[in-house]
């Protein structure tokens, strides 16, 4: 059997054809641009390779309410074109095949937590920190949808005193993780691009502090049984040690969980499957069907 | 078959046997105060009414880990007499009848899920905003327990810039929800007893503003179908109608879901098995082992 595997994002579609046990065939990538030219680009790239089944994680927001008319389709979004777009419903009908949906991030903390940082683990949530923050969530073994799906990004935190940009730049809410903490919050503040910041720079304790705050209120509101930080600002490998300390000294003690306290370095985590965890988890979706 | 359902809590236990049906055939409760007492009172009460198995809905923190050696204990509790204690096993072995346990809080979720405020929903939050602040989450239709279990009480949140008291009086957190907008948060700020504020008291400001922080927060991380507001701060019945307004001014349009935006009085609501739902859920506990 031929899976394909669709990661659909902001800036780029990563496609993959897998076999059953995961062996990748084929794999590309292009830019995301409308979707009347980008998904005819991905039809055409699976209708070649001939696939039997097909799973997608997707940037969101998208509907994932099965009993909904618009099951599968991108919802909110400002990115021109995509609107409204039905995703799930265009690929399946033109490709033919059986196919299954869900965020990107959801499908990043199910491949993460099948095979890869949280192997084991009935529960997770992967964070990735970038251009956006965006949190997918596995709770009792199945991704979390609820009424819409997690939105770790906009939860609210509070300002770091020293921060001389305290609202954030999200447009939609004063003080939220994403308008704080996301790549560019961070070149907001320096002034310059966050990728040419020096891993010394002072930022990196606001920085710590803001991730710090989102790892405490999803221990506090999830209870996972990891936390993996993914996404391009985390590529910086002390920013994951000054998270860790920080969330101990948030925590102040309350949580006694030997698991957390005696062992941050396994329950804040980087991911295994990075750069391609959503890739991973959207093979393992469309395996799933 | 006769079900005997206990809903522990910190100043009280409230115990009932019910019929398969949920027909309360006893109810009684006793004050909380050390376990050697109060547990073989409770054991007392069981055996003269004879019942075949045993729900219970407990305060926290407690062991929910089915593989833990520590089992259905109590663990980190400051309640004297009450730390490590074996809870569960010791009611099941005193009485010999299956018994089952998990939060107060979670037994509330599921009861208002099962049966009340959310009925036939699959995902809710239960929170209760009293003596204390705690959250039981029902996700997927399963309660959530993760690592240990949710406590949402704690979770870091925005200090509001009128606050006379913006670090709280949490002993573990600055700014913690539960050391803001607790009831002994209110008393304190206050300078007297929260029952004795009245209505049109500024401070409801703020506490609107907190629990909306709050339900923000519960709705980017956990996107539950429902967020019951329950407990003896939510008694005044207009601080609802303010946390709906405060909510949807916080989230700022991003969240486009209609049974949020449109809908604010289904989405954010009362329970409506109060001041039973724990013990209902209890109940269900102990039915469904």
């Amino acid at each position: 059997m031929r899976i394909g595997a669709l990661e659909a994002g902001g800036t780029k579609m990563v496609l993959g054809v897998f076999d059953e046990d995961g062996r990748a065939l084929e794999k590309t990538s292009l830019p995301t641009r409308a979707p009347d030219k980008t998904v005819q680009d991905i039809i055409a790239f699976f209708r070649e390779k001939g696939i039997d089944r097909l799973g997608i994680g997707t940037f969101g927001p998208v509907d994932l309410n099965e009993e909904s008319p618009t099951y599968g389709d991108i919802t909110a979004t400002p990115k021109p074109g995509w609107r409204n777009f039905p995703l799930l419903r265009t690929l399946k009908e033109a490709l033919g095949v059986p196919a299954a949906i869900d965020t990107d991030v959801n499908a990043a903390a199910i491949a993460e937590c099948r095979m890869g940082a949280a192997r084991g683990c009935r529960s997770a949530v992967y964070v990735t920190v970038g251009t956006g923050i965006g949190g997918g969530v596995v709770l009792n073994g199945s991704p979390v949808h609820g009424l819409t799906h997690p939105e770790v990004g906009h939860m609210l935190i509070r300002p770091h005193p020293k921060d001389p940009m305290p609202q954030g730049i999200c447009p939609y809410h004063e003080s939220c993780l994403e308008g704080l903490a996301s790549g560019p919050a961070l070149g907001k503040r320096a002034g310059k691009n966050a990728d040419q910041l020096t891993d010394d720079d002072p930022i990196f304790t606001l920085e710590a502090n803001y991730l710090a705050q989102m790892c405490v209120n999803l221990t506090m509101t999830l209870s996972p049984a990891k936390i993996i930080l993914g996404g391009g600002v985390m590529q910086r490998d002390f920013l994951i040690r000054m998270v860790r300390r920080e969330t101990l000294r948030l925590l102040g003690g309350y949580i006694q969980t030997e698991a957390i306290t005696a062992r941050p370095d396994s329950y804040i985590v980087l991911p295994e499957l990075y750069p391609i965890s959503g890739l991973v988890g959207a093979w393992l979706i469309g395996k799933g069907i």
